[in-house]
Order: structure tokens, then C-alpha cells, then sequence
């Protein structure tokens, strides 16, 4: 009995030793096939150089929407499917400047936040009050009427990821406005969140909350808001008020229709089980959207090239989705998933890249803690690439809803996050700032978590 | 009996949860410290800008020596010394210059190699001879007389880490030259050793072999190197050769002093034995050495910086050394060792940093097993700011000789190494390649294990 328990364990060691060999070597061979070949890097610069900058609704949209119905084909999906949805259509409606009366350089760049409204063409002209937390609003809450809310939230240098820096502070971004109109502000100026060097403004979405007025709100550079805030700080001791007087020119226009840019390789086992990869094709204005999400498009685009490249025929269907909108209503992904409900889909996992294209580090995967287990159990395979860690928590805005409505399983690419920050929303996030053996590294990365997916399942 | 062993065991166990815990608390004041008041971009941005490019020898090195005596007094070393040694005085002499008569744009951007002879103001002509390896040279031997050899090793893209490809193509511009005199060749060109995507030429040191003759040899980018490689191929079948004109100006002076600059902080119970941090002061000359090794030497400074400042009294003598010569001879770190041997010193851990300013991964060792394995019991503390692995293999050239010598444990800052050989040696390795939260995670990872290994030896 032992002798046979002996044997059954080598067996399976054996057994599991030959799949661990196996699974090596493929995953050798995606990578091999990844930086020697890639497409990633050439499609990002056509992305970014040739479409630029596509918030939905501009005729940029339409561009990139084209530009990755190609990709797609090119990489060798199967076939490749639009899938129409209700965008938010906000513009910028022209340039947005901030005037301080009286100093040296007194205007100053900033940029409005997404989806809030204008000042109309005169601007307003109001004193500006520094707060540097709700509980600082709240306390000044009788001196806000008619007045510019500077909210001067700095980001926290001691979190070694810088996201969870960015978590502390974006609630000032989406929920800072109304909460100053609750107090009869007027317009609200936001210190950007960032750790950039530089005085570029990160944009962002803000989300008015119905009960209130609808005021102006805009993002300042890090050293406009250290300059001002040091002003007022010091005028306060000498003057009553610092007037300022803020243009921004948004409008939010109809609703409009993008589509969801889906490219699917059938499994050849289990078609019905779905993998979805994406990124989303949607960016803010001002810049290329390289790291943001241009990245996470080419990533996904590369995997499904780079399986295909090495004659690797899934299992499960494999596709491939650039989700229409993300930055400033995730109307793109809500529609995946919506579609998916109705069609009774079976989604056994989704992955999304939405944290850049730099060198890889890990995966934040939220899915029951088996599940967990059993990608923390493929370590050995993907830390040779880079990924030493799958963190509890994580997965990307576009593939939530799917998590929400049919409890799919969701991981998240994570790559280092330091410098995400500098060029996040902002002018300088181009393809420049992206690393071609970074954003290969990436494609390799989730190549090979989607690999070990479609053949062990989850 | 089991009772006491039971309660010994929880004793045992209560204390190293209290232990770590401590220690735990130690390095995130250490981290907190770094993260917010660190001096090491500042630091950098000084040195890269205000000194610049400093090989050994030039007017920069004294300059160097000077900001590096000065920074570390300001860190708060108990003490600052200047160690002298002699170091090779070699000069780049003017404008490299290879010309193809007949190109369209016939002048390409060369940089001579380090230590190598000039050509004379004519500089030489003659044709060129494409080899893509060793073997290939030695079937080529017999017509490489009077000729130039064109080494076209490309990096090997497949390799995760960086410097993996490094050593596989760096002997070619270490031993090239030499080899290629053997056969009677007049001149070696070298494709640069890096993955960068533009056209800078990455110099650095060539070794002659006294047996053979000593010849010019220069470094092309790898645009330039594609397309003469290309064009020699084509015009085989043309023309019986193809020459070219290379001048290049490269002069080997006399040795001079320069100085290995030790700061130090007296150890409080074991002050005779000694643990080093280091990185080189001197760089190539057409850049501004950020990453190489400015970066190593911002670290250092800052490790001592940053132990002072939250009050730490370091059991055992901390020194930090940035050294004299590294990249043309490694005199700086031969000269320590020496004078440590002479000295009978005690040093019990040496640490480098020449691997660059990027966001940190681990620490590669070269060391007794056991001491390997207490240092991997450490990275439940390390991990949390970035180094998931202690690898079995490492050090640094300035360093190595310590290890010779005295037979000292060495590690060295393995950072993330998919930018370094954009810009290794090249012009690249400017101040704004460096990012200033990436730079400051590797001063906090060395500066976590160096309060680690004084606490607990090794």
C-alpha cells in the first residue's frame, strides 16, 4: 500500500514536473516570439502619433476605432466585431486659463477637468479660498459662498505605489466640486495628482452630484499650485481676498455612438468559455494617451498576435476588446457586460492593462481565494519575466461591470508604478515616455497568465 | 519537558515578531525619511549639470572629488578622507569621425572606444570587413589583413535581463580590437551594445592585448550599424570592397592621482568592522554619467544621509566610497582593497550601486551560502519597497577586489535593467533619464539592508 502511494506520488510529481516543463517552454516561446517580433511598439506609435489624443465623441474616436478594427485583423483574430454603445460626448471648447491680477507670469496653465461645465467666454472673476481636505472645507464651510475652492491635496510621497496615493487623492477630483457648490462656491481649481517634477495639469473626470449646481473645476501643475498656495497663504496676512479670474469652455454635448473594437480567436475545446483581454481606446485630449491606454490596447492586440504567431490554438475563446469609454463614463465596458448578460455568455476570466506600459511587476486579481491560489501557484512560470507578486485586489474600470453582473474572475496588469503619475492625463504622457522592451515585457506578462489560463481553466 | 521546550519555542518566536516588527518600523522611517527629504536627486541634478561628464584625468574628476567631499559632509560623515591613487589619463582628443565616400550622408556618428590609440589627424582609410562573431572572424581570417573589422554583434533581445546581453557582447569591444590586430586588421568598428532604438554610439573600455598591435577602434549607433552592415552585404556582389575613412584622436597620457573620497560614521560597538557602500565617481566623457554612476553615488551619500537623520548609530563603521576610476581601469576600487589588506582592516560587507538610477528589483550576492540565505530571511522587509529577490551571483567592479583580497561578502542594487543600455556609455545618460522617486527606491533598498546587516552582521 505505501509502495503504491510512493509511486502514485512520483507519478504525479512526474506528471506535474513534465506540465510545469511543458508550460516553460511555451511561455519561452511567446516571449521569444514577443521581443523578437513584436507589434506592440509600431501599432502604439500609429495609435498615438497618428490618431493623438481621442476623448469620445471627437473625430478622433472614429480614427482609433478603425486603427484597431485593423490591428485586429492584422494580428489574426478570427474575425472582428463592433460593438456599438452610448458615449458621453463633453468638449473642451478652447483653451482654459486661470489669470491671477497682479503677478509676474499671471496666467496660468491649467486645464479644466472632464465632463464639467464652463465659465461661459468672460470666465468668473471670484476670491479664491485654499482648503487642504473636506474636513478643512467643512470647517470653513460659511466662507465658501461665492467664492474659488483651491483644493491643494498633495500626493503622499511615502506610499512605495504610487496608485495608493492616487486613490487618497482623486476623490478631490470626481467629488471635490460639488462639494464645494453645496457651499455656494462658484469654481474650483484642483492641485493635480502627481508627483511630476514639472507644471504640466493632469485632467481627469469630475462627477457632479445632481443636488448641487453644476461650477467650473480645473487641474493646476504642481508648481502653480505650490506658487499659489504660498500666496495666498502670505497674502492673507496683508489683503482680505485674492481675486483670480478662471475661463474653461466645457460643454457636455449628446450623447454619441462609439463601439467597443472586439477581435476573438474560437476555442477549439470550449468556445462558449470566454477570456477577455483589453485596454481602453478611449484618452483624454491633451495628450497621446501612450501609457494611458494606448499601452493597454497594444498589449492586448499583442497577445492575441503572439498566440496566434506560435500556431497556439486555445481552447477557450480568446478575445480581444478595446473598450470604447472609459475615462469619463466606462459606458464601454458597462456595455460588455450588459451584452454579455443578455447573451447568457459564460466569462471565465478577464484581464485588463490599464496601468501603463512600463516594466512589469505583478498582477492585482480580485476572485475567490482558490482561484487566487491557483494563479499564485504559476509564480515559478511567470517571475522569469518579471511579474514576483499577484496581489489580492485589483482587475481595471472596463472589466468591473462583468465582475458585477455574472461574477467573472479579474486580474489587472501591474506594472512598476513610479512613473505613472508623471504623465498621467497630462500633456507628456506620449509615446516617447513609453519603453519598447517595457511594453513588450508587458505583452509577455499577460501572454503567458492567458496561456496558463486557457489550458488549466480557473 | 514539553512544556518548557513549548514555551521556549513561543519565547523564541515572540522575540523575532518583535524583532521584525522593530524592524519593520525602522525601515519604514528609513523609507519615510528617503521619500520625503532625500537629498539624492538634488544631489545628482549638481553633479550631472554643474561637473558633468567626468572621465579620470580631466578637469571634471577634481570637481567631482570636490562635490563628493562636500556632499558627504553635508550627509553628516563623522569624517571625509581622500584616498589618492593613480588612475589612466586618457584623452578623447576631438571629433571621431567615419566617412563613406559616396554616401548620401557619408559622415557617421562614431565615439572611439575608451583606452584606445587615434588614427593620427589623416585619419586611416581602408576596407571594411563585416563579421558578426568570433568564429566568424577566425574563418575570415586570411582577408583581414590592412583591413577594418566591422563587429555587428547585435544584443540578444531574448534575454529577460538586460545585462545577460551585455556580457554576451561586451567582450567583442573588450577584446576585439586585439583579436582583429592579430589577423592584421588596421581598425575595428564596433555596433554599440545596447537595444536603444536611436543612433548614439555607447563607447567604453577596450583592452589591448600587449602581444599584438594596437588599433584604432570606434563604436557606431545601431542605425548606422544596420545600414553599413546592409550596404556591405549589397555591394558584395558589386564591388570588391568598400572602404572607409575613420579618424579618431583617442590618447593614453601618463597616469595621474585621483582620489577615492570615503566618508564614514564610526561604528558604537564593533567600530573595526566595516561595511561599504559605493559607487564611481567617474563617467564616460560625452555624457553627464546620470545613471552611470552618478546614480551609485547619490545612493550611497544618501544611505549615510538618511541613517544620521532619523537619529540611527550604526553598530559597526559605515563607509561610503565613491571611487576614483572604475570605467577605464578600476583603480579606485584596486587601491582600496589594497590599502584595506596593508591595513589589516576588517570588513565584513560591500555594497555597489552601478547598475543604475531605476526602480529597484533586488540584490545580487556573491557569498557563503549561509550568509546568502540569512540575507534571503530578510525579504519579508524588503520586499514591501521593491526587491523580490536576492540572486546568487553580483557585486560590483569596485568592490570585486575587496572580495579578492579580504574575501568580503559582496552584493550589489540589481535595479530594473530594461532602460540601462538605451543609455550605457551613450549621451544619452543625461540627469532626465533619471526619475527622481525611482532613484530614491534604490537608495531606500540599500539603505534597509545595510541597517539590517550592521543590527545582525552576517
Amino acid at each position: 500500500m505505501r509502495l503504491k502511494l510512493f509511486t502514485l506520488v512520483l507519478t504525479i510529481l512526474a506528471f506535474n514536473a513534465r506540465a510545469q516543463n511543458e508550460d516553460s517552454l511555451k511561455i519561452r516561446a511567446i516571449a521569444d516570439e514577443i521581443l523578437l517580433h513584436s507589434s506592440a511598439y509600431e501599432n502604439l506609435r500609429v495609435l498615438t502619433k497618428q490618431v493623438g489624443g481621442r476623448l469620445s465623441g471627437s473625430p478622433q474616436t472614429y480614427k482609433a476605432e478603425a486603427w484597431g478594427h485593423k490591428a485586429l485583423e492584422k494580428a489574426g483574430a478570427d474575425r472582428v466585431l463592433e460593438q456599438p454603445c452610448l458615449v458621453p460626448h463633453w468638449v473642451r471648447g478652447g483653451k482654459d486659463l486661470l489669470v491671477l491680477p497682479g503677478w509676474s507670469t499671471h496666467i496660468l496653465d491649467v486645464l479644466a477637468l472632464g465632463n464639467s461645465v464652463g465659465t461661459g467666454p468672460k470666465g468668473i472673476s471670484a476670491p479664491v479660498i485654499l482648503v487642504n481636505s473636506f474636513e478643512e472645507l467643512e470647517k470653513k464651510k460659511d466662507q465658501v459662498k461665492g467664492k474659488i475652492v483651491f483644493y491643494n491635496i498633495k500626493f503622499n510621497d511615502t506610499y512605495i505605489k504610487t496608485f495608493e496615493a492616487y486613490r487618497d487623492a482623486v476623490v478631490y477630483r470626481g467629488a471635490g466640486p460639488s462639494q464645494a457648490a453645496k457651499y455656494g462656491a462658484v469654481g474650483v481649481l484642483i492641485r493635480s495628482m502627481s508627483h511630476a517634477a514639472d507644471n504640466n495639469p493632469h485632467t481627469g473626470t469630475t462627477r457632479y452630484n445632481d443636488s448641487f449646481p453644476k461650477i467650473p473645476a480645473a487641474a493646476m501643475g504642481l508648481q502653480d499650485a505650490d506658487k499659489l498656495a504660498a500666496y495666498l497663504v502670505k497674502a492673507s496676512e496683508l489683503v482680505p481676498e485674492v481675486r483670480v479670474n478662471l475661463t474653461t469652455n466645457g460643454k457636455m454635448l449628446p450623447d454619441t455612438v462609439a463601439h467597443n473594437i472586439i477581435g476573438e480567436i474560437t476555442g477549439s475545446e470550449f468556445p462558449d468559455q470566454i477570456i477577455t483581454i483589453g485596454g481602453h481606446l478611449d484618452s483624454w485630449d491633451p495628450a497621446e494617451g501612450a501609457h494611458d491606454d494606448g499601452s493597454g490596447c497594444v498589449h492586448s492586440i499583442e497577445v492575441l498576435r503572439a498566440l496566434k504567431a506560435i500556431g497556439y490554438k486555445p481552447k477557450r475563446t480568446i478575445r480581444v476588446v478595446l473598450f470604447a469609454n472609459e475615462e469619463n463614463g466606462t459606458r464601454g465596458g458597462l456595455k460588455y457586460a450588459e451584452e454579455a448578460k443578455l447573451k447568457k455568455e459564460k466569462h471565465i476570466f478577464a484581464l485588463e492593462s490599464d496601468e501603463g506600459g512600463f516594466t512589469p511587476r505583478g498582477f492585482g486579481v480580485t476572485m475567490p481565494a482558490d482561484q487566487l491560489n491557483k494563479l499564485r501557484s504559476w509564480l515559478p512560470l511567470l517571475s522569469p519575466y518579471g511579474i514576483s507578486e499577484i496581489n489580492n485586489g485589483g482587475g481595471g474600470s472596463d472589466i468591473g461591470p462583468l465582475a458585477k453582473e455574472l461574477g467573472t474572475p479579474l486580474a489587472g496588469l501591474q506594472p512598476d508604478s513610479q512613473r505613472y503619475f508623471d504623465i498621467h492625463h497630462a500633456r507628456s504622457d506620449v509615446f516617447e515616455a513609453v519603453n519598447k522592451r517595457e511594453l513588450e515585457l508587458g505583452a509577455v506578462s499577460i501572454a503567458a497568465l492567458i496561456y496558463l489560463v486557457d489550458k488549466y481553466g480557473l
